[in-house]
């Protein structure tokens, strides 16, 4: 059984203050747990049910804690509406500016992504499309938070993410004409443009688009542009959808 | 003010059986509240404050009823998080089979689509790039549910939805040689295919993908590639990426 403690501890990873206090997250669900198993990860707890501990003898002593209970027990822990059979606290990697060789690499830049769905969704698009690294803005959603863990499909063990002043990482990394791109409402068609292997590609604020300041690091600017013949045009696409999208254009040949 | 009958009334547009009863939905917000009024769409009610009535004088005699309020007062009715300056109740339009020409033109059908989120994000996805109307299973998540509602960013008044036997629809539909296209896990590069300007294209469920008795109408079975090459693979794209990068495909040349 998970303790009244245990259960507290769990609940309150909702939070990105306790999360970062504790330097841990939260993960949910067979499918999920199964992905912290294989992930190499640091794993402090592991709670789940007879038949999914003896489904998954691999975990055994990849643990801190291993507490093998019943499904009620870990509904009265979850954050989900549909409570599985497993969940595990898993240690939160480090935080390094990464080494990205942006001479060879393409990576995402999240300028102010603000819902955690989106973060998900786009950490899902991205382990997808072979894109290793996302550097994220201060004021993007955390990584950590459980929608944004849970909407990744494991995505999150796989890219990389940092959280950074996306100023300075971009005019550091970007010297030496490395492009960065971005979309804008002014910008030129993706599709008539040759996009390279390499660089950074910066997604912008869900209501806002990117920033000025980061808008004048952009060095080419592209548009999705819209097939709409309605008299009453859509103003825009989803972050998570242009995302797609992009990576979609920059991976195709 | 807004009468306790009338909050009640609101609110009880959260569930499809009153919805389909009273033949309407919920639309919330300044921004959708605004696209309702140039939509033609009939209009129930409209409830607002001051300031959104005196900045849209254009609609005036477009609801049936024209409430005045403050903010305290749509917030107690509202749904959302984050309640605004407005609100209203909007016929639903009629559920008819549409007369889709499928010799020149793209439609999306949807097989058993039970996000809301997602379902929003395709209606606006299928706005960007000129797609007018989408067929949903009976299965799928009713569209007129508050949250597809607001993912939608009004793309529900420009898309026409249709729920119907998707079956059927696309037996009848499908004659005559009209592409019907869907993605599978053992389907030919999407990149390397050359796409008709015309025909269905099937979205499948977000845990099951296609379901067998659509799967066998699809006539062009596609794959989406990835590029990973991490040593544990993602299994799969969100749906709503998928529709994305499918409608990205099939317009761009």
């Amino acid at each position: 059984m998970l303790s009244k403690n245990k259960i507290k501890l769990i609940q309150s990873l909702n939070r990105k203050k306790t999360r970062d206090e504790l330097g841990v997250f939260l993960v949910e669900g067979n499918k999920m747990v199964e992905e912290v198993i294989r992930s190499g990860f640091q794993i402090e707890l592991i709670a789940c049910t007879t038949d999914f501990a003896e489904q998954h003898p691999e975990m055994n002593n990849l643990a801190t804690e291993l507490i093998i209970t019943d499904n009620e027990s870990i509904a009265k822990a979850s954050l989900l509406q549909n409570p599985q059979d497993a969940l595990a606290i898993v240690y939160q990697p480090n935080n390094e500016i990464p080494e990205v060789n942006l001479k060879n690499e393409l990576c995402l830049a999240l300028d102010f992504i603000q819902d955690p769905g989106n973060l998900g969704t786009i950490l899902r698009i991205a382990d997808w499309y072979g894109i290793s690294h996302i550097i994220c803005s201060e004021n993007t959603v955390d990584v950590f938070n459980p929608k944004v863990v849970q909407a990744s499909m494991g995505a999150i063990f796989r890219v990389k993410t940092t959280i950074c002043d996306l100023t300075s990482f971009i005019k550091t990394s970007g010297e030496g004409g490395i492009p960065v791109y971005g979309t804008f409402l002014e910008g030129q068609n993706i599709y008539e443009q040759s996009l390279s292997r390499n660089g950074i590609v910066v997604l912008g604020n869900e209501g806002n688009g990117i920033s000025d300041a980061i808008g004048r690091l952009v060095t080419q600017k592209l548009l999705i542009p819209s097939y709409s013949n309605h008299p009453n045009k859509p103003e825009s696409l989803n972050v998570a959808s242009a995302a797609a999208i992009c990576c979609s254009e920059f991976r195709r040949r």
